[in-house]
């Protein structure tokens, strides 16, 4: 069974092994031919698949998820599926963090991604175009540029996800989720946590 | 005695009254033939001053401020001269937050201004356009998108500002100073403290 999971900026599809990350355009011309389970958060790619009559299936939300929250991205939907509890951040082209207790979805917030933040600073002034360092002290306070741009990052993960989390277990998902273990000693890298929670939604709606 | 504050993106006029913001033209239209003492963060505009022969005398960092910090903007030396125990957020164009302690300046961080930061969001995805809710609750999770915005960027600076204000006060600045107070009850707004450093500095360099 092939999954792909929609992001804003890319495709990301699953067969059951690896991960594989392709643009739009790519993805839809590598598997034009191939039956795909999809989720999406992008409508016009979601659109453009409808119109080229793809042998593609969407999974949408049916309601499988606990929550208060509304207008919950689907991706976010499926990778609370993913876990029973904690909290999973995801950090793609934006990060979203969302926990999670006994199956039921509590809330959660987004972030701009890291490259999107990068910009932002560089937008600002050129002064604060600085190579990120991932492994900037967030407990103590920056002394230069670099430290404080990186810090500026990194420091409100590490702040605001230990003070949600308590003691529930932190889940890093996405193209950053490297960048981001080194705040959370104890997380778990889960690259595939998205993809569980779909073949969830696949079964129980049987799609 | 009239000064002037050289943004990233605006002038800031002070004559001990009230503070006037203009763009970078209309400010130097404005006081071409006045005896402006400035501070810059801007190598452009500073080197269009130069160049015009204008009377404007440059106030620049004589070392008067106790730090470690390699590369403090001009402007955060000002505001950190303005105090003598505290925390300053200065919200512009960017949002610096520098910690100052019996006179020494201890580190501080920087991030996009709030302005920046919706721009970013909306250059992610449309659906991240909201409108700014600066009273969200940051102790919360959120239940909605206005929710998980408007908590990225104000949560991150309540949770780290108050880790790292611990018993000092809080001091705002800048244009979204007050969009901030929300989050600090006892917190002190002064749009003047980069004028009070600046006049500090010109009294000790004699220029």
């Amino acid at each position: 069974m092939l999954l792909c999971d929609i992001g804003n900026t890319r495709m990301h599809f699953y067969s059951g092994n690896e991960i594989l990350h392709f643009t739009h355009n790519e993805g839809l011309e590598h598997f034009k031919n191939e039956k795909v389970y999809f989720i999406s958060v992008n409508q016009e790619i979601t659109n453009k698949i409808k119109k080229l009559s793809l042998k593609w299936i969407e999974v949408k939300d049916e309601n499988f998820l606990k929550t208060s929250y509304k207008g919950l991205g689907i991706d976010r939907i499926a990778a609370c599926l993913g876990i029973e509890n904690g909290v999973v951040i995801d950090a793609g082209s934006a990060i979203t963090v969302d926990v999670v207790e006994d199956g039921k979805h509590l809330g959660g917030w987004i972030w701009p991604g890291i490259k999107a933040q990068l910009k932002c600073y560089t937008n600002i002034s050129e002064r604060l175009t600085v190579s990120l360092n991932s492994l900037v002290d967030v407990s103590k306070l920056p002394q230069n540029t670099t430290e404080a741009v990186s810090f500026g990052i990194f420091a409100p993960i590490a702040c605001l996800v230990k003070t949600f989390a308590q003691n529930r277990k932190v889940v890093l998902t996405g193209g950053d989720a490297k960048i981001l273990s080194s705040l959370f000693p104890d997380a778990e890298v889960d690259e595939e946590i998205v993809f569980k929670g779909m073949k969830k939604m696949i079964k129980e709606s049987g799609c």
